[in-house]
């Protein structure tokens, strides 16, 4: 059970990005500048692909103007 | 300053979970059963010694009993 729920809790976190970079008028493109990680990062975060670390999600929430607790309020 | 800010951003990580695990009167060896993870790994995480993934931090909000987002009201 506990792969199957970490893959749909990472969805559902990185629909969750998509939906408030898109909120903020963000391209992936600016998101990635902002929060100086790779674009291909950004979108493997959104597309659920990869399981990203508090750091980097700590960088995304500033580059956003959110609190962390925002990301993830799902 | 990045690497400084996230130093900085996982150690106050690392006392959160201490200290929510406290508040609930869960052993490290407690919360590394419940969460499935192994004991070095919570010990490691809450000495801000490791940049943790955010599917872990969501088996230990799980396994603590609290909302994700309590885990980073720091």
């Amino acid at each position: 059970m506990q792969k199957i729920k970490d893959q749909s809790f990472i969805k559902s976190f990185g629909n969750k990005l998509r939906e408030t970079r898109k909120l903020k008028n963000f391209s992936q493109e600016q998101l990635a500048f902002e929060a100086d990680i790779p674009i291909s990062q950004v979108g493997r975060i959104e597309r659920g692909e990869v399981n990203t670390t508090i750091s980097t999600v700590s960088v995304l929430a500033k580059a956003l103007k959110v609190s962390l607790k925002e990301l993830f309020e799902f």
